[in-house]
């Protein structure tokens, strides 16, 4: 089934919905041109339909594998990989000091999904170098960047992230792997790390591993980590591979999907590493990695979702059945119609709040302003957990639009599902986000949300003229959630946020839909007002359920005793 | 994670929520006494816990294979099904004259679901076999119920479903199988089926199909099918195993899940087969399948639920993370507490109502009142596709609950989801169900719906003494459903019906489930109550959110053009 990369509805969102010519008209991003946006979305699509697609399914079928402490690649990955660093799409955000394109986020981000859409497996190896570019341009030495960046951007190099370890999952703090100085310099690193993406493969000449760990006098908990470049091999003084370092992939795991990306346990064995930021400052340089990292999961579950809404609506309209009338496929009847509007709708309205993120992290950058910076900071875990979730639930629905050859492998329905459950897994759970979202992201007061919801509620106002009921409808979600956010802000005790943390991001993420939806039916066309109609009418409701829920705070399920759950 | 039966929620539920006693009231099941009851449950739960439980894993690792025209199944698989048959488990509600034990639907259920929790991808193969037994005792002629009823209800025999084609799935009608009388009495039957599950093993000695065709003279769509008993081996005059027929297994399906079972296609080459039932009369004798097997597959996602929230729970228990207080494990936090809660409240509804169907299934076969009749066909297909769904949003939460784990197969978690999936999908995919529910199933002016209905909120005013805010809640619940009720009757357009049948089906669940915690609550202790509380109060607000999507009823979405869905 060909995926058809979206352009139109890029180029839609972010002329129309997500305010990127605030971004374009700023200096530092002034190079973005409609021109050159244009081009970035018309070529990266080109690269992902012709290129990238047709890998997807090798990856499934073919999983890498370890062959002698070597992890040897899917069929034709090597050659994906290639074309995505040749597109200059690895480092389209770095700055143009360290070799990027200094482009906007918000490009990236577009492009970003369309990869995933494409072939996801192979995806998150430029995704972990991003984050690793990032997190050496605002952290590391010039010595570090001017070494790894340039490699990265190239694709000569790749990068991951080595955080999680057995007893240390979620809660970073409890890791035990060791730095010791050597005494020149450098770092001896010893431990074991688990869940490492892309750890290792056969096409880019070196892997950099950046990697958590304690120094000798690093007290307990996160405040007692620093973070390590630490080379698969040891550049020599050219800045060419040198050495063998004393790290290995020691295994990779059996998972439920992304069979084409290996998730290595990783073996340091007094790795030679190099300090990257402060002693015991690693957990500051780990959250910029890790942000960047959880708005480009949130586009992976967006890509998976417009790739399994793609493949779900291309059968539906060939599947001949029933007495439905029309063309007497399947896409004539009631409710197959639902679900492919409710995939479309969901897909769109992810879409759109990454790209709101994206806007935000790039006006950050550009004018330094503390309210967009805090924004950026609120909608990253709505980002991360409602772009996975839609891509789990999206693809889903569309193995239920396959009927029974849904749970067959062969059509590839499946396996969109199977690769995009980790998205809500990895770089935080969903649950995590949500904690934060409740938690560190109203620790302003919940002012970061309540611009959010003014401005939602003066669009609505403004938007009554022309569409009463749309804005209506929309206007009354942001007022119910802003009664509950108040509501929120109040409680002291975390417990009572963290109760309803999930049903409350979910219910945000419903209502700033709302908003994308309005503001589309403001600027599109008849089939973008059908749409809008569809959402605000249909899907915004939940977010009523969703608040009761919230309101409920911790009590009676705090009161719910171990014993109760093993009753 | 060793599997627990859940005999006390088991007992519970007969005892005190779905009216097991006026069952064990009637002549036709007074043998149900209460120690017989227990025995079963008891009896049932270890063999599940004991012997099942153990093949799961194998049934996914080592799948059934095609061995030169013979399927394989995986290891201890036939020692598992001798298991389930020597418990007499298969016959149990098949009456005593063709040696079932004639045992309530209701408790059949019970032990389906237990067998499903333990090992889905067997318990499929006894499942197909039951739905064959009652289609036989209700259609067949004696001949034929006396030489394969017997046979089935000791496993020698297993049974077989063939309806489906490649090009009729949810539309059976467009079949093309084709059977021709030999002149004998007997028909030659020609044609290819697909998604035959347990088509063959190696196992039983024989394997019975029953096989929709058409006959010559049979008109075009459903009511020119006939229903034909195709066995593998043509019994002899003593009604052994004898000549090969003329079948074979084309080829085994690579599914997402249930490795463990064998889904086939099958070629009839001219085979000999006997009608079963009258000519042209084959769709009447497959409902009666069918709607045995709908609420099995209820059961199995029930099942399913129960078996990945154990293994969830149990992880929960004993992962150590954070900083949470008590037993510093994760079933400590807030949010994994709402996610355990949540799984097992939503399981514990869906187990309800699938023994409320076999209630009334069980009332209508002992009383011949129509009132029952008629409230078993409106609640099968809101317990096929509740249960069903249940099961796989419980093993998805399940996936969760284990974070980074959950996405690696060796803890199982995965397993639970991928098996899982297809309960969706087959005996008629959910939006099929939900179909069926606004249309069929409210023919009758919505009476079965208003009875039910009428009952729940009878029931929530006698409980406000005592629970004024949880059976207040419940009772505008049904209201509100009431008023959606009527307003789905009085549309003659049956797109209007059907643009909102899945999220009616949702909301007449969850308002099910509504009424199954308040009698909990009456009838419970301080845990049940506790229970009862989380789901009505943050659980139930959802159907609000879905009544609002039906009565939108299918005017925007049918304008949706099919350019809008592909722009």
């Amino acid at each position: 089934m060909p995926y058809r990369a979206p352009v139109s509805d890029f180029q839609f969102l972010l002329d129309h919905v997500v305010g990127f010519s605030d971004v374009t008209a700023t200096e530092r991003f002034a190079e973005a041109t409609p021109d050159m946006t244009q081009a970035i979305l018309t070529e990266a699509g080109k690269m992902c339909e012709e290129v990238l697609a047709p890998l997807n399914r090798q990856g499934d079928l073919h999983p890498a594998y370890l062959d002698n402490g070597v992890v040897r690649t899917s069929p034709g990955f090597a050659d994906g990989y290639r074309a995505i660093a040749e597109g200059g799409w690895i480092g389209m955000s770095a700055s143009q000091e360290v070799g990027g394109l200094g482009l906007p986020m918000s490009l990236t981000t577009t492009v970003n999904e369309m990869i995933a859409s494409a072939c996801l497996s192979l995806q998150l190896s430029p995704l972990m170098t991003q984050g690793q570019i990032e997190a050496l341009e605002h952290h590391a030495s010039d010595e570090i960047k001017d070494l790894y960046i340039p490699k990265m951007v190239s694709g000569e190099w790749n990068g991951t992230m080595n955080l999680t370890e057995p007893q240390a999952g979620s809660d970073v703090g409890a890791l035990r792997t060791k730095a010791e100085p050597n005494g020149d310099g450098t770092y001896s690193i010893t431990g074991q790390k688990i869940y490492i993406s892309w750890a290792d493969n056969d096409f880019t000449e070196n892997v950099c591993h950046l990697v958590l760990a304690r120094l000798p006098d690093g007290v307990a908990g996160t405040k007692g980590i620093s973070l390590f470049m630490v080379p698969k091999l040891i550049p020599d003084a050219d800045g060419n591979p040198g050495e063998r370092n004393s790290l290995r992939v020691v295994s990779l795991e059996h998972k439920m999907g992304l069979h084409g990306s290996p998730t290595a346990v990783m073996e340091y064995a007094g790795a030679k590493g190099w300090l990257v930021g402060a002693e015991h400052g690693g957990m500051a340089a780990m959250f910029t990695m890790m942000n960047n990292a959880r708005l480009g999961v949130a586009a992976q579950g967006v890509g998976v979702a417009e790739g399994a809404y793609q493949h779900a609506l291309a059968y539906a309209q060939d599947r001949k059945q029933g007495r439905a009338g029309g063309s007497g496929t399947i896409i004539e009847h009631a409710d197959v119609r639902r679900m492919l509007t409710t995939m479309k709708a969901d897909t769109y309205a992810a879409r759109a709040i990454c790209l709101m993120n994206a806007v935000a992290i790039d006006m950050a950058l550009a004018t330094g302003d503390a309210v967009w910076e805090a924004r950026a900071a609120f909608l990253t875990p709505i980002s991360k957990a409602f772009g996975s979730d839609v891509g789990c639930e999206v693809s889903a629905t569309g193995i239920q639009v396959h009927g029974g050859m849904g749970f067959i492998e062969e059509t590839g329905a499946a396996q969109y599902a199977r690769d995009v459950r980790v998205a809500t897994i990895y770089e935080g759970t969903n649950g995590i986000q949500a904690m934060d979202l409740v938690a560190r992201k109203l620790m302003d007061g919940g002012e970061a949300a309540f611009r959010l919801l003014d401005e939602i509620e003066q669009g609505a106002d403004a938007a009554k003229a022309t569409h009463p009921e749309l804005a209506g409808a929309v206007w009354q979600s942001a007022e119910n959630l802003r009664e509950t956010t108040e509501w929120l802000v109040a409680q002291q005790d975390l417990n009572e946020r963290f109760a309803g943390a999930v049903p409350f991001l979910r219910a945000f993420a419903r209502v700033l839909g709302g908003y994308v939806y309005l503001k589309s039916a403001l600027a599109g066309d008849a089939s973008r007002q059908r749409l809008a109609t569809f959402y605000i009418k249909r899907m915004l409701p939940e977010h009523t359920g969703l608040l009761a829920h919230v309101r409920e705070g911790a009590g009676d399920l705090m009161s719910i005793t171990a014993d109760d759950l093993a009753a």
